[in-house]
């Protein structure tokens, strides 16, 4: 078996239509969902076209279709059933402190059950986006020996599927989350002893996101901040914690490991499609985005840390 | 001249007694202020004894005094008048995101003028804390010639001061704030956007504090990024800010230089020494700290933001 071959990147989760405002501007029905900016992201890095699971209606345009091709997306896994795809509306104030929902429309999105073509069980590297816990079960169900899981998880299912979610922490690598969710699922306000708390239920390894203020990483190996890249002109932050971990998902996939360094450089390079993503609505900014200024970022990342060792 | 004595730190600002209730505990009339916390912080660090000028009451125990000199802090400019000391006292809310203000008593601090010592006017780095931005320029007004002015403020005087606070910010080097702060001062959501219009009011640098989330720094050569510690057992937030100073002001006295190297491993010390004030409460962490553990967390910190060069 090929390297490639051996690090497939699998992703589930949602492929919607959103209509967003912020102090830039207003977009209407523009290409968004969980999944679609995870694969993008990661397929900056991955070795092999990341493979997409997920549901549209017949109203999903080939334009869109074509544009995930594009962007190394294998849409093998993309249901088109009959209906109207998933919609999310939501405006942004203009400090981007704060986001309120408009309006969801669940649509085909509401019987969604994850269906993995056959080759696809043997997906080395799987990101199971924030959906219903029981829905993540069932694709470990359907999956042989990945070689590490993640997911992310929402306020709603913490609440509501609590048996269920703390039924799949048993059984996935790492859990990504941000700061309030983190402190919901483990009744824990501190951060650190929040990420001891969930990573005690199964996870190795915590992922805490906390927007601008970067993201911090808890695993056997101990802590590692992420900084945030401070972006003086951000467009649209829909979707930045989502190409976080195509980010971090690619950076895996593509070194084929997860030792702790592979893992703290998943986190920067998380973090640098992250910084890139909210920068233009929607996919925009990764549809005119190379590996080049992936690069120059990596090492303005760098840069943004760096001090020098000293003697007292 | 010697090395030493060309490396003067002077820090101005309160003296108090602090009542504090977190999740802890309770502590009532514990030595504080921002002066103290600065200047002890800085004591760790610098070649000489800091320079503190500050007022207190006749209510003011010896043993604090001699705790202070201690600490290393040169007392000649620490006026004792009569009166009570200035009270402070909060509470935090149990996650340590909200502060309350349950009293304050200015008492003696109301009447303050800063008096510096005759040879204290040539201090090469002076520190203004957070006090009337009024004040703050009599002090520029006594010194001769200082390498390198840095000066807190609060969103009290940003409202009710901002002409004294303008005129300030034309004479100092650097301006030490948290996130509210500057974006109350600039108008600007954005904290790089907020840094640059900061900086466009005078101060070469600008430090934004962002509490457990770390601090960044904007100045002529880009943008540091200084993560805080996860510290688990947070027993006291107070002082924080001012150890940050502290640790900052003194690594810039102990080198006797201020150049962007220099100063971002300034941030790093400030970090250290915050740290360190919130795992106690008043200056009792300091009381126990040693040069060894503040080494030790120095490499923590490098650890913690450690991540290796990649080929992409």
């Amino acid at each position: 078996m090929s390297e490639a071959a051996s690090s497939s990147l699998l992703v589930v989760g949602s492929v919607a239509f959103d209509t967003v405002e912020t102090r830039a501007a207003k977009r209407v029905e523009v290409l968004g969902g969980a999944a679609s900016y995870c694969a993008v992201a990661a397929g900056f890095l991955t070795p092999a076209p990341v493979r997409l699971v997920g549901v549209v209606g017949d109203d999903f345009p080939a334009e869109h279709t074509a544009l995930l091709e594009q962007q190394r997306v294998d849409l093998a896994g993309l249901e088109r059933v009959a209906g109207r795809t998933f919609r999310w509306s939501g405006i942004y104030s203009p400090d981007f402190m704060t986001r309120t929902t408009l309006d969801t429309q669940l649509n085909v999105f509401q019987d969604f059950r994850p269906k993995l073509p056959a080759t696809w069980g043997a997906s080395d590297y799987l990101f199971l986006a924030n959906i219903d816990p029981t829905l993540q079960l069932s694709v470990l169900e359907q999956a042989a020996r990945p070689k590490f899981v993640a997911c992310d998880t929402m306020n709603f299912w913490i609440s509501g599927k609590r048996p269920e979610l703390v039924r799949l922490l048993k059984r996935v690598d790492l859990l990504l989350l941000n700061d309030e969710e983190a402190r919901q699922l483990s009744g824990e306000a501190n951060l650190p002893a929040a990420a001891r708390a969930i990573r005690a239920m199964g996870p190795h390894a915590v992922v805490i996101k906390r927007g601008d203020a970067g993201a911090l990483l808890f695993h056997e190996a101990g802590v590692f901040s992420a900084p945030a890249f401070p972006i003086e002109n951000v467009v649209d932050p829909t979707g930045a914690g989502d190409s976080f971990a195509g980010g971090f998902m690619g950076w895996l996939a593509r070194t084929g490991n997860t030792t702790p360094e592979t893992i703290r450089t998943a986190m920067i390079l998380g973090s640098v499609l992250a910084s890139f993503c909210v920068e233009d609505f929607s996919l925009d900014r990764f549809r005119r985005l190379d590996l080049s200024e992936i690069r120059e970022r990596f090492t303005a990342f760098a840069d943004l840390v760096h001090f020098e060792k000293i003697k007292i």
